[in-house]
């Protein structure tokens, strides 16, 4: 639900725990006064909140009728100037559970409302400090867990992608209002839209939002990982292998509580990338690896990665078997990169090897038992990750409200095109064209509805 | 080891984890230009920190090399007015642990050294912004979990403890410089210190850290819980007891990380006051209590208690043999006090225990099963440790160290008592006064040395 801001909202604003400070805060119109009810100095005497500069600090102490609760840092932010927009005042205090819970509740019984789940950045939207964009980029960017999804929510914070559709938003609503003029002198049969520039333009914003939309497939990976399948027979050291590529880089993902997904525990940043890799020990027995898939669920978890590892034992895999097995993997992995490693590697054989697998492109040799080589993975790893990469400074799609505008617009432009050719009335071009606005306009919020921000904002933590 | 903050520090302050901001805190000589050398406006543009005033707040960019890390909030504090006494700047940036070990790598490349557990703190006693025992209350505030715990930490904070300690050093150092006046005309024979007054003093001063040393088990019980032995015979309903005692109340303590020690599971807050229940259900089960405890761990556990509960099932137990049993257990619990409480009690049968148990002072009827009564268990509790209280306001031991030094000047006093007594020289009346001026003064800090600091301060979160 949307509050219009008539009402003071409080929350915790730092982590849940016992730390050396926390920091609680409050916005609303009664964000000063709230504060100053129950703030006074090391005597007690009452400090006048409302009267203090915007963005400056005042020590005190807080207390309830006479009793200290704490002896506190006040911050103060007066609106606009403040993140909400709205007067707005953060609580630096002693970091025990306690004393957290306290002045909360001193807060809430001063007049104050525990806030919802992304409430101040809603009511930083409500209040123009940031399109919708903007805010679901600060809730990425919390949740961010790699140096590339952290840089692709700091873009996309920045306005980055904003501005991107706003560019194309106002183009389109040139030829929208001109065809809408049109509509104005419809007895008279003019054309103030040019219909040969309009097809031009439509043409070149739906090339935009197409890109717009491939890099979503790039977003995604970037925030949820980037899925890489390790396949291969039994015994030819997969599991080997996932520890060691997981066992020394794992720590820091795991070390962020509240992304744990079903997947953690295979996830790992490598070079500032977030791999997901996807297990598929669960393969049958069989000498035929692919049959041994079959239809199972590693054959989907081989579809949905974007790397497949095939991982083999180079004691037992002759170079001319090899070569079956990649060609009978590759018509089952779609357009996913598939890269042999073979395994079990002595260091006295790789010449040997070499010479034996010449002719498989792109081979690497390891073993994952001893550590040898494994950099050279993690290197090739990134590598395939970057050929995938737009060039960085370009917009990646992350969100996938934000692709579902993207897919409608474009759909929405092909009707105007194909209505540009049938020489449609400018009324049903007009209608079209708005279509694909609204649809651009929700991914800024220039258009938005209370469901929308519900949806958008529930998912945020509470305190932002 | 003790660092003059020739360097500076930067630490997390806020708890591990993400969440809406975090708060990282640099303080030392350095601390200005080192947040400075990274601190830029929206378009990149260097801020120059150094020029901000004490007590203000800066929205900005943190970047490096051109990269920007997040955009966040600077509050700068400048020496002597900050927490340390020294420099200071603290950065609000959002909760993404990512961001918050970005930052905190950025300070340290530039200059910043990670601060060790206290080292903030030990900053601000080295600087004089407060003396030890205050210090040591900072800690203790922050692990306090109840109201109670919360109010002794914070009057301690807040100098209480302190001037009582200075006020007691002050007279006694007035008689030391009397008598070590004395030494100097040592061959005139003359008596500056008056030895009627002296012993007067002392004896009063005695007096004092008598109460103080008596105030330190309270405070003992306040910081760790008032320990609760039940006892009883098997099926008496003892773990019954516990859990509807501890199902309620428990999450407000076990919501408290780090504060977790092997009995927390059985510890709760009722009323403002942490009670530490005792676990004695390994009673061996014959028909003697007593004797079945022997010296056994449950003896010991009744020993240490504050409180006794004794359960009965008041279907099994006649008035005759519970007194028996009472007498018993009286005999084993030293000054404990004795809580008997009848188990099983059908609402209807109440009026007819009263009367079977009428000459059994304080007794209790409860049923654990339905919940009947045990209010009143509660307000009992609590009751007995308000019996125990001193009047709020007065100082209460919570600190082990204290207690210890408080005992050595004790000591010390006994000695100069004696001296008097026997009317020894002058000097060894100064030696043994010296000695207590010295106790009393490592209390505050007036007197330390390395080793004491490091032991305090090393107890410490860090960042604070």
């Amino acid at each position: 639900m949307i509050h219009l801001a008539k009402d003071t909202i409080v929350a915790l604003a730092t982590a849940h725990g016992s730390a050396a400070i926390a920091v609680i805060r409050l916005s609303g119109p009664s964000a000063l006064s709230i504060a100053g009810s129950c703030f006074y100095d090391k005597n007690l005497k009452r400090k006048e909140v409302s009267a203090f500069k915007s963005h400056s600090i005042h020590f005190g102490v807080l207390a309830n009728e006479g009793q200290i609760l704490d002896e506190v840092l006040l911050s103060v932010f007066k609106a606009p100037h403040s993140y909400t927009g709205e007067d707005s005042v953060e609580v630096s205090c002693h970091g025990s559970m306690f004393i957290q819970q306290q002045i909360l509740q001193l807060f809430l019984m001063a007049g104050a409302r525990m806030a919802e789940p992304g409430e101040f950045t809603l009511r930083a939207f409500l209040n123009g400090k940031m399109d919708l964009s903007q805010a679901e980029a600060v809730a990425d960017l919390i949740a961010s867990n790699s140096p590339v999804s952290h840089q692709v929510a700091m873009q996309q914070m920045r306005g980055g992608f904003s501005s991107s559709i706003k560019v194309l938003r106002e183009q389109l609503l040139n030829f929208a209002s001109l065809i809408e003029l049109e509509l104005d002198f419809s007895e008279e049969d003019v054309e103030f839209a040019n219909r040969g520039e309009l097809k031009t333009l439509v043409s070149s914003i739906q090339k935009l939002l197409f890109k717009l939309l491939q890099s979503f497939e790039l977003g995604n990976v970037i925030k949820n990982g980037l899925p890489v399948a390790i396949v291969g027979k039994p015994n030819a050291g997969k599991s080997t292998l996932l520890n060691v590529l997981l066992e020394d880089e794992r720590a820091i993902v795991s070390e962020i509580p509240g992304t744990t997904r079903d997947t953690i525990e295979d996830s790992m940043v490598i070079g500032g990338v977030l791999f997901r890799f996807i297990d598929t020990a669960g393969l049958r027995s069989t000498d035929d690896v692919i049959e041994s898939i079959g239809v199972n669920r590693a054959l989907e978890a081989m579809r949905k990665s974007s790397i497949v590892i095939y991982l083999f034992d180079v004691h037992t895999l002759s170079s001319g078997d090899l070569k079956l097995e990649l060609e009978k993997l590759r018509s089952h992995i779609g357009d996913s990169q598939l890269l042999p490693v073979g395994n079990k590697l002595d260091v006295e054989d790789q010449k040997e090897l070499s010479a034996e697998f010449a002719d498989i492109k792109d081979i690497l040799f390891i073993s994952a038992k001893n550590h040898t080589n494994i950099d050279a993975l993690k290197n090739r790893l990134i590598e395939l990750f970057d050929a995938r990469t737009v060039n960085s400074g370009e917009t990646v799609v992350t969100n996938a409200r934000h692709a579902n505008a993207l897919r409608n617009a474009h759909m929405a432009l092909e009707k105007v095109k194909q209505g540009l050719e049938q020489q449609v009335a400018s009324d049903f071009l007009a209608l079209d064209i708005r279509y694909a606005l609204e649809e651009l306009g929700q991914i800024t919020g220039q258009v938005s509805n209370e469901d929308l921000l519900d949806n958008i904002f529930s998912k945020f933590c509470i305190g932002k």
